[in-house]
């Protein structure tokens, strides 16, 4: 599984959990709301300082949104 | 301290141990000698499949890499 993979698959998880739609992340990290949900998908090659953003928004250390058994930790 | 900087102190020490110059990193990751020089330097936003290439080349997993504690870890 590709870094970026494990990345969208982890925000996706942290934010459901919070109860935050895409909307509300987008709003919080500056971002726009397509491109969270391309994130989400995989489908972007983010920077560390977006990575960092979104890390700070769900107040998760990015170390766990990187960690390929992170959204199995807490189910 | 921003990730970016965690990321570039954690490169540089890993490479330093491993007794990798920069040519040698820059040639194993197919990147520029003197692009990773600025992002041992944090004046890179480095993208997520270029820090998993980096990952890759030292061996060590992203998610030291980005640990503020791994460079003091093995001191």
């Amino acid at each position: 599984m590709k870094a970026r993979d494990v990345f969208a698959v982890n925000i996706r998880c942290t934010r459901l959990k919070l109860g935050y739609s895409q909307e509300r992340l987008a709003e919080v990290t500056n971002l726009h709301r397509t491109y969270i949900g391309s994130v989400e998908r995989g489908e972007r090659n983010v920077t560390i300082d977006v990575m960092e953003k979104i890390s700070l928004a769900l107040k998760i250390p990015l170390t766990k949104l990187l960690d390929k058994d992170y959204s199995n930790e807490n189910e």
